[in-house]
């Protein structure tokens, strides 16, 4: 099987109270495809600019994500440079330069039409249902978005959940997007626009997926050393996406296994700046520590 | 066994987006010992004013709740008042009249002494001390605090944590007495202080348990309704010390199904005003909730 990831390749700025990296790889598709190549194969569609390095393409290279969706189109690079605040919990946008981004309409190349899995990273949702329609009847289609989609396309939005069957978010934007302060009543009023999973992200947190048959709850992994939670929901997605696509099954069982997955990526991620850490992470480790995330959460029953 | 529950009785004027109570029963040892009181016997020690009614004892009758050590002090009971924000996640404090708890000095009746376990409310910690000094060799010492007495004796509060057991607070105030922003680095420095096992509130996030041998996460019950938050971190150390009294271990295991049992008790006790859904609530709706806890966290491991 496959999955297919649209989205963003960037170069990110980060300032956090560790450090400074300038111009480093990022962007969700960069983050969401890197996650999920430790788990099968990953077709990736996104843009870049002529500054697209060959520095940056060996991030991609050597694993299983095909290139061949990755537009070359002239110009920059989408360019992203934030800073975070002392303790990490909120950042603040210096800068975006959408450069080529601006102009991206995402061409599905007919090798990757069949893809069994899809996942629509955080770009215009009349985009995202345009990739829908380039597609063959995926067995899933994911999702994300941002507040500047639910307040500035409401409408194209509604068109594209329609047609989703699991959006993943934070609870802002649950909130935002529902209207409901309440979760459960936010992810009641978010399924019936379409989704039958809706998975919150709640940060340090950790996770809330609501099924048709009931609620999971998964927390964050406690960190010592948080560097960077630069893309640390985009490496969520990664690993949830990725998991799913190993295991070839989608019922309640399997979802929460890679939902815990997916938190199990994002503990790496905000290990070091950007992308670094998962570029060296391995196989046994995510294993060991998807093992510690089972004792972290156990109990018996009475 | 039993369970000693040193705190306030007071009278709270409660309000909320749903609506106003005057003057119903609170305080921290109440909650604490209702609750507690569904698993075994609790001994109370606390101070009301003249002014406390029998319509206020009843709710502590025909339940296992020792009321020898409840001191009837001439003057006013303690009384609180405080109204929530429209998303009940602040709350800001109208008015505290301490009262005749100004100055109250908890006297331990003799029957009380052998108590196996001591959770000692969140009083002033020279108060929590002279507690211990009045009981013999308890199996188990719990304690509360606040960041009034983090700040404010800051001395006095380590002496009484260097004999405590598990310590209860919630994250603002393990980041506070800890000095550390980051939790896993917090429950280090105040496991140092003395408790062995550090529990850490945070509200609709749940609870992280800091043990010896490692961590544990548990999520707050996503509930579709919360019409008052008021005592849900106390009604959590009454189920907490309640199921420990009933299991008679004090293992990992036992503590980890303690923090789900006060989770699963503080669930109820935010779905109605004060104390009203604790004193309807039933054996056999926990054991259903604590089942359902059981499958909210339930993932299969690789």
């Amino acid at each position: 099987m496959a999955t297919l990831v649209v989205g963003s390749v960037a170069y990110d700025t980060i300032e956090t109270p560790f450090g400074k990296a300038e111009r480093i790889l990022g962007g969700s598709a960069s983050y969401i495809s890197v996650a999920a190549s430790f788990f099968g194969p990953v077709r990736l569609v996104a843009v870049v600019g002529s500054d697209f390095g060959e520095q940056q393409f060996a991030a991609f290279r050597g694993r299983p994500i095909d290139l061949d969706g990755l537009e070359r189109a002239d110009g920059q690079t989408f360019h992203w440079q934030g800073k975070y605040s002392s303790d990490l919990n909120s950042r603040e946008t210096i800068r975006t330069d959408l450069n080529v981004f601006e102009r991206f309409r995402p061409k599905i190349p007919a090798s990757y039409r069949r893809s069994e899995h899809v996942f629509l990273g955080n770009i215009d949702p009349t985009l995202q249902r345009e990739v829908l329609d380039q597609v063959e009847r995926p067995r899933l289609v994911a999702c994300d978005t941002m507040n500047f989609w639910i307040s500035g396309q409401p409408e194209a939005l509604r068109k594209t959940l329609a047609r989703v069957d699991t959006l993943l978010i934070n609870d802002g934007e649950a909130r935002e997007l529902s209207g409901e302060w309440n979760l459960v009543k936010a992810a009641r009023a978010i399924r019936a626009m379409g989704p039958r999973t809706l998975i919150v992200k709640k940060g340090e947190h950790g996770v809330l997926m609501f099924l048709e048959d009931g609620t999971f709850a998964a927390p964050a992994y406690p960190l010592e050393e948080v560097f960077d939670p630069t893309g640390a929901g985009d490496t969520f997605a990664g690993g949830f996406m990725g998991y799913l696509d190993s295991c070839g099954r989608l019922d309640d069982e399997s979802l929460r296994r890679a939902v815990v997955m997916g938190s199990t990526l994002a503990s790496f991620a905000v290990e070091a700046f950007g992308l670094d850490r998962l570029l060296r992470l391995t196989r046994p480790e995510i294993d060991a520590r998807f093992s510690l995330f089972k004792r972290l959460t156990h109990f018996e029953a009475l």
